[in-house]
């Protein structure tokens, strides 16, 4: 069995609700396959066992799995786009995990069917996931009205980004009307969850004075809203003037497409404090986006986005792959390193193998 | 006469030092072509009006001049990289071409041999040119030891920022060895400008409180200096707090891979005030970066980052202007845009297309 297909089938373990004395490990290759009719049928009907497998379809790199979920994803198009789509990132240790189970329960209690998925181009290395350890989420992991899925496994952020972008489509189709997709401040992932996402939030510590040296390259320009996190008990002083200074960061950067001006605000995930002013301000975004038609707008630049990100990768891919093209470019690299030759010149070079 | 060749007889009309009772307008047609080889000569010898001419043929679109382009600048390459490269930025108003002329007189007081090209992408929509009016540069464009370059016309920002990449090739050949590249804030002109120089100064102008606000994403960052222009007379004092404010606002940003620490300084481009300061950072920085090997390396990544580019630029042009794509794409967009089929699916669609 290799790697990739192991994990595969224990996302269905941790995405399903089964028993646990059920072994799952095998049952993507055991079970009947179903036709992608009879999986969009179980989604539409918010069979959340079937849209966990049609996820798990979506992140599997078979081309027989590729097939069968990208039918299962063009079928559920349609049945999608009726959510908030929530982006949220921040460092480790900023307490995302407990936020999204706070804010999850907030956003049920509201009356959502909440959906979270996750980013994490790390979790190939180290093995692991952020929403792998579902313990912290407690209450929503098991809540009937949520439906939590640890990040999926991939070589390329481009690959994991494809595999989220579609398991919106999927929990969108499936009744979930609030989705959460998280995200670790690594690489590019927070520019893949911001370009699928209608409102971006970022987490951030209220240590005093260092609060915004560990955020990295436009993270904060693309926030619609700070939350500075555990805002509480001895912490709370600090919290306040970290909120002034990310109010004071924020002006820094020219107005939004949107005409939202981003601000700050404090919260507790764990005391439940500040969530509801955080809740606010995503009404508010949703009405004031929608009246103006950005909030449309800004889906089909995301689409539009994705289309041409796909084109090239794919036009990338081909080329670099292209056996030509492997057994030349490092010579041809190295040459330019060297400053013998242009890098307009390898450039044509290279393409003229294909 | 095309547009394109009419303006690339210009060029050469304006950067050569030819009487003006000459009609060069057509000379790079009539005049007997010359061999690459030829042109290296010259160039190498340090004939400014070879050098010119050369640069018109990097910015013909004209496939033979293409092809005697390309073999003039890979002759050129070796003989090129000894010089320090300034990148400039900063929003129309700002003094950028007063500037240029009093720092560039002052680089050749420290006895270097200056070039000033420009990357502008508004160019062709204006017909205008950030370089084209040269009186602006009384003493810098008419000095046997500058060389002044008006920006060239294309339709697109690859292509003109390729051709400027390739003339400070021409240049460093010729023997200048500071290199001025300027930029208005247009577009991701600035990226492109960043990734061509060793050193990237950002002009601001002293308006106080709002000095900030006209600065596009990532442009802050990129900085290795702020300069606030204009500081004098009565906006000395805005001048002061402007720099201030921009020093708290470099803060925000993560160490730089060169572990240069970005700052701000006054200056009087007009009065000539703070230009040595200026200078005496680019100084400390080629400096600190060549102990460190940082120097060298940073322009072996530009190297690698222009490779890259220019294959996927060249891969999407493929694309984009196969006679099928350029017939279904608008049609799958559509779709794509109304929500009926993913991006996904539409990338492959088209590239089953090729």
């Amino acid at each position: 069995m290799k790697k990739e297909d192991k994990k595969s089938a224990l996302h269905i373990a941790k995405g399903t609700a089964m028993p646990p004395n059920v072994n799952q490990n095998f049952k993507l290759k055991k079970r009947k396959v179903k036709t992608a009719e009879e999986y969009v049928q179980g989604i539409l009907s918010g069979n959340t066992v079937l849209l966990s497998q049609a996820i798990t379809l979506v992140e599997s790199t078979q081309p027989k799995h590729q097939v069968l979920a990208q039918a299962i994803v063009e079928q559920c198009l349609v049945h999608s786009g009726q959510s908030f789509r929530l982006g949220l990132t921040g460092t480790p240790g900023v307490g995302k995990s407990t936020f999204v189970e706070s804010f999850g329960m907030l956003a049920i209690a509201e009356g959502k069917k909440v959906a979270v998925l996750a980013i994490d181009p790390t979790s190939q290395m180290t093995g692991g996931s952020i929403l792998g350890d579902k313990t912290r989420m407690e209450q929503l992991s098991v809540h009937a009205q949520a439906f939590v899925r640890p990040s999926p496994a991939g070589d390329t952020l481009g690959g994991v980004a494809k595999a989220t972008r579609e398991s919106i489509v999927l929990c969108e189709a499936a009744g979930f009307d609030f989705i959460i997709v998280e995200t670790v401040g690594v690489g590019q992932s927070e520019t893949a969850v911001h370009s699928m996402v209608d409102f971006f939030l970022l987490l951030l510590l209220p240590n005093s004075g260092d609060e915004l040296q560990g955020i990295k390259r436009g993270v904060m320009e693309m926030a619609d809203l700070i939350a500075i996190n555990k805002a509480d008990g001895a912490a709370l002083m600090a919290a306040r003037l970290a909120k002034k200074q990310c109010k004071n960061g924020l002006h820094l950067f020219p107005p939004k497409a949107s005409e939202w001006i981003a601000t700050a605000e404090l919260c507790s995930a764990v005391q439940g404090t500040g969530l509801d002013t955080i809740w606010q301000h995503l009404q508010t975004y949703q009405a004031h986006t929608q009246i103006k038609g950005y909030f449309q707008h800004h889906r089909q630049q995301q689409a539009k986005y994705w289309l041409e990100e796909s084109i090239g990768q794919a036009l990338k891919n081909r080329f670099y792959q292209h056996p030509a093209v492997e057994q030349q470019y490092e010579r041809i690299e190295k040459e330019v390193l060297k400053g013998v030759l242009s890098p307009f010149k390898a450039a044509q070079q290279l393409l003229d193998l294909l």
